[in-house]
């Protein structure tokens, strides 16, 4: 048995050849780059009231929590939050966590002990997946967006099921069939979870979400969770529905209760977000404009591009080495553009993955559209 | 089948009836209330350089970090912060993840890829036990501290093995034998992973953890984590080894790759914290001064507990009903503590847990002894 560093090693090598080398690139405050790649939607981590509300906690409770959520990690700021996020969603009850891949887990986790089939959109987020393997329920996954797989997994299955998906799909940005996949979990008894973290501040009446935009928001069969760190700006994450479901996740959830609570400055400067994004439809109509101008850019150039249905725009590259070299040559001129392949991707292909950010100034916006059709190959 | 709500409801009332209720208390800013129940040991959350360079980073950054660290949540902080740590545990390299829980789970699973059993010790942290469950590899559980028990697992398993513990245990507050642990691992090549969580800024040289005092910083047969929201005062989790290791993650690693970064702002306050505490032996001669001051009234007053071997002392209660009382009795006059029961507490046992913190004033500590022993059942 050789060392297990030469066997790290070996792994590493392996990867390389397959160009599957990660780099951590730091980045400077103010450092200039158009940021077509992050999640900052609405532009609102540098929004003056998310700071200064940050702020103003950071002075009042020093940094962390000090403690988990039920020993001392609990502040009046946690509470206002999961009040405001419930309110915001349409849902009975909120329950924040540090991030919202923890939430993820303890979602799917907690439904297991009431259901023993979870039925997974095989395009799913790496967070939901895991929330099925760590649950330990059967999980069976469906062709992605496809309704009428999902009632023939249901049909097929005797006892209690959780359909799993998310609104907007994180890698390509298009838009779950929710209110069809409702009727379906609805006339077989199923819940239905929603992983909202694309959509939330973007669609739906005042920003609340794919699900609200659905129809769906409040609805007793109905879970639902986001990230606090994509729209909101901030970090962490929720879980909204049924008071009933979200006391179980005080009581019983691993990830809520063995975990440091979120800093009480960052969920401070969250609440704030949340008032400022429920009143932000003047930056939803740029994200709408801006997504219908890069999406219109692009098919002139070429490029086969719907508009995108929120945030999310994913351009097919002919390859994995061209897809890293347009992201470079866009980096390379001052402009942020995600580039995802094999096997983050889940169909395998390579393509760039552009954000929207109403935050970005409007000459810079134009001239990273240039400089993004300049480097297409 | 009745609906799922009627099914979690009555899972609501069985642990209703079990007294497994658990209730969140929302604290205010500046509360009054002595923090005997927090793992704020140094008292760094509230430190002035603490908070200074949050604030500077928050103001320069905005508040999230945008997107995922190999997106765009990689700042400058985050790099320096991943050196500074790397140095003070006298490793080679280190990787700073969102929540000390993801870390976890983010370790465990990486030596997977490499080992084929894992041995865990009984009395682990659910995020441990949960790293071990999302692996995927067969885990052994061994008896709590015993180092014997372990060396049998290893000989009865033919191919390579990781040793998780932890190195304070984070209910009991016992010290793990780390150095014969770590003889019976090297002599088998087999790893040994250390959660450092409640050990870093108490023990070792310049604070720098359990592993450290223990001898075995920087070997390249083990692997360290641990929050960077204890004794840091600030939120997120740390792991910290060989660099081709650390390298494994960043390419690898899920709950690295598919989660938002930790906000620039809390990154920024940790580092400051990292220098604080490498310099805070004052700190740590007031926490062991406490410790034993605390450990000597409690013993005279007819408790047996030993002398806390960094900053957690577990007080045996008579029942899970007497202990809630003496916490809330205690609660009720200023004083927080933390009340351990079954199913949190490993043995079975029911328990005051009670955590130093060198930043709570003299006097308060003084009253607070007194209360915790006059509240006594």
């Amino acid at each position: 048995m050789t060392g297990w560093l030469e066997a790290i090693d070996r792994l590493a090598r392996e990867r390389a050849k397959a160009g599957l080398t990660r780099q951590l690139r730091p980045r400077a405050a103010g450092d200039g780059v158009v940021d077509l790649a992050g999640n900052d939607y609405l532009g609102l981590s540098v929004h003056p009231e998310v700071v200064t509300a940050a702020g103003a906690a950071l002075s009042a409770f020093g940094l962390g929590a000090t403690g988990s959520r039920l020993v001392r990690g609990t502040t009046g700021p946690h509470a206002e939050l999961e009040s405001a996020l419930a309110g915001w969603l349409g849902a009975e009850s909120s329950l924040v966590f540090s991030s919202g891949y923890l939430a993820n887990l303890a979602v799917v986790r907690a439904v297991g002990a009431v259901c023993d089939l979870v039925v997974s959109d095989a395009y799913n987020h790496a967070s939901l997946i895991d929330g099925c393997k760590i649950s330990g329920i059967r999980t069976a996954v469906a062709p992605h967006n496809d309704p009428a797989a999902v009632a023939a997994l249901l049909d097929a299955h005797p006892g209690r099921a959780a359909v799993v998906t998310e609104s907007i799909f994180s890698v390509d940005g298009d838009l779950a069939p929710l209110a069809a996949l409702h009727e379906v979990t609805s006339a077989r008894g199923a819940l239905l979870i929603v992983d909202d973290a694309h959509a939330l501040g973007l669609l739906g009446h005042r920003g609340a979400g794919g699900v609200a935009a659905a129809g769906l928001a409040g609805l007793p069969d109905v879970l639902v969770t986001a990230t606090l760190s994509k729209a909101l700006g901030g970090a962490g994450g929720v879980v909204a529905g049924p008071a009933a479901f979200i006391r179980h996740l005080v009581d019983t959830g691993r990830t809520f209760i063995y975990d440091t609570a979120p800093p009480p400055a960052v969920v401070a400067g969250v609440l704030a977000a949340v008032r400022v994004a429920a009143d932000a439809d003047d930056r939803r109509a740029v994200l709408t404009a801006r997504g219908a101008e890069i999406a219109a850019r692009l098919r002139s150039a070429g490029y086969p591009v719907p508009d995108p249905a929120a945030g999310v725009l994913s351009v097919p590259a002919p390859g994995p080495e061209a897809a890293v070299a347009w992201a470079a040559d866009c980096r390379d001129r001052g402009v942020a553009v995600g580039c995802f392949r094999p096997p983050s991707t889940p169909d395998g292909s390579s393509r760039l993955r552009l954000t929207l950010n109403a935050g970005v100034d409007g000459a810079d916006f134009a001239r990273a559209l240039n400089v993004i059709v300049e480097c297409a190959p």
